[in-house]
């Protein structure tokens, strides 16, 4: 379950990183989340669901990272390739790590840039950030940490197949955990358990929904209703293996499908399927959108098709029609059309690839037209 | 697994903020964050795992709670006792919200109060809410969220209790999972497993370690190695349940176990035995804290002895020397002592309890001092 590349992975990451910071002519780039700090040291740890602390990464312009962080984590990070660490005995509200953060940043050189946009959060009391940015020349890093993150490395992608490939074994097990008068939370909790036997190390998100034509919405909590004969059931799932996500979905029906949600399966695939044909090095995000929303047409403008996939569930670029971004080789992507069956029901289907520098690579196995059915 | 109080509940939770902005003499409350949101809304959803949106509610100093969302959101938004409920097709970086943010904030009028003090982070792009700064007065909430939530309601404390249950439940079945030659990377699947057997809606957090004299710290994550005789095993979960957490720990011998574990787990039973003495209502954090130290001494400073606990894996007090947080009826906290066995090892217990009107109530059952051997 750690997350374990080899040293040389994390030092091609701060390289380009610190190409990145010569070109804003910056003396470093801060840090505050996981997946960011994760990305420049293998720090791997469910702890970061306690918001009771602060934890800051500095890349310099020059040399290795620099740690600041709270105490409990200094023998994990130890651990890494990091060796500069400091850290303070949080949590410690009087100054949580702020004066240590700002002799550091002091240390290697202003400005300093930080990821402020699209996407993006501080995870730090804003008291404190004010603090900070009261001492020290802080900018945009104008979407530096977005663009290294969106290309993966092929360990990184291997790492996101190997996901995607055990959550296909738990789909392919759908038939032992739902059968009509199954609540559909039931089914929640034992998908979830089917995740964690084919090896996913957790699972921080599940989602779904059933009907006879669909679902009301994707992103509710599973109710207690029990499923029915005839019912669409549809699992959208991100679990994590070795530090990175999977996201795609399958749907099923529950005895037999009705011919609504035949239908929009079947259209559903077919969006996919053209969006995987749209999604090449050059093309841009709004170019696959459209491939996809002139077979399902373009919806209530309520979700985007598609977007990035990694060390969280979503990142990057968004399939919408207003997403410029140009897709370019080592970028994985999730393809996700939608259309609705009846007002106020709507179908969704989800599968993940990779762009290559010749086309695009599935990491999930792609559904047929066909809805399976579940007897 | 809806979180679902009658309106009852969310209305008191806006009258108790109504007051506190009178106090502040406040127009209206910002909150940008998953806890905040659902305390007053109810809005459940594990759709947060995505940072690619931004979602606000603004409570007003008079009226219900106006929710600035994703549409994606609208249909999950509109089953809660909201009503008013502004969207924008989210995502969409040239304006992701704030423009319909900054409008609504002026209709309910000024200066706005934001938590932004220690536990707090904004979840928004910094560079989206320094254009809200730059027409809105903001300031600080002064603590305000943080008071309302540290108070749990009967209905609330239920919950943690219920969740609390399943956990114990879980760990009653850690025969079944952990065996001499069992991978601690495999215990930690199966746990989570039993977990959501026993009823968990999902598993936020699971760490733990093993050894003969303990583990080397608890947030790293589960490595490969084996189970072996000797051993002590220590889980510590937060699960979910209709959205609030346990979060406890519980150590187990493999076939049997050290003399200096068997000891300094009696020590950690009788410290925590203390510590439920000692947490009474007007008592300070740091009595609390100083009840535990006597009996296992200050460590390293490292680490707490315990928190509050709630809609969140950790919130509100910290058990250290320096927290003079009052306790009073209605909070929620663990009691989490730890020892050291030998050098670079460390035990830990954790037991989750209610403070109420005479004393406190243990939401969890309370371990012997016998370390359980798991043969």
């Amino acid at each position: 379950m750690s997350e374990g590349f080899p040293e040389a992975e994390y030092a091609a990451r701060v390289a380009r990183a610190q190409d990145g910071l010569a070109a804003l002519s910056a003396g470093a780039l801060l840090i505050t989340t996981e997946a960011d700090i994760r990305y420049f040291t293998g720090f791997l740890t469910r702890f970061w669901e306690s918001p009771s602390r602060s934890w800051f990464l500095i890349v310099p312009a020059r040399g290795k990272p620099i740690a600041v962080i709270p105490s409990i984590g200094q023998p994990l990070m130890a651990s890494t390739w990091i060796d500069d660490i400091r850290t303070w005995p949080a949590p410690r509200p009087a100054d949580d790590g702020v004066s240590l953060l700002i002799d550091a940043l002091q240390e290697v050189g202003e400005p300093v840039v930080l990821p402020m946009g699209y996407e993006t959060h501080l995870r730090m009391p804003l008291a404190d950030f004010d603090r900070v940015r009261a001492q020290i020349d802080i900018r945009p890093d104008k979407g530096l940490m977005a663009r290294l993150r969106a290309i993966k490395s092929p360990a990184e992608t291997a790492r996101i197949a190997d996901t995607c490939a055990l959550a296909g074994r738990a789909f392919d097990r759908m038939g032992e955990i739902a059968q009509p008068g199954v609540a559909l939370s039931q089914v929640f909790r034992a998908f979830q358990r089917l995740l964690l036997e084919e090896g996913a190390d957790w699972v921080p998100y599940l989602a779904g929904g059933a009907g006879p034509w669909g679902y009301s919405d994707v992103i509710s909590p599973a109710p207690e209703t029990p499923l029915a004969l005839g019912d669409v059931v549809m699992l959208d799932t991100g679990a994590i293996r070795a530090g990175y996500f999977c996201d795609f979905d399958r749907n099923f029906a529950i005895g037999a499908a009705s011919v609504e949600a035949q239908s929009a399966h079947a259209r559903l695939i077919e969006a996919t399927a053209a969006g995987f044909e749209a999604a090449r090095p050059g093309a841009m995000a709004r170019d696959v959108w459209q491939a996809m929303a002139n077979i399902v047409g373009r919806g209530d403008g309520a979700g985007r098709m598609g977007h990035g996939l990694g060390m969280q569930l979503t990142e990057g670029l968004s399939l919408t029609p207003e997403d410029t971004s140009v897709l370019q080789p080592g970028m994985v992507i999730t393809l996700e059309p939608y259309v609705e069956t009846r007002d106020g029901c709507l179908m969704v289907h989800e599968e993940n690839i990779a762009i290559t520098a010749e086309g695009a690579t599935p990491l999930t196995s792609f559904s047929a037209p066909d809805i399976p059915v579940l007897t």
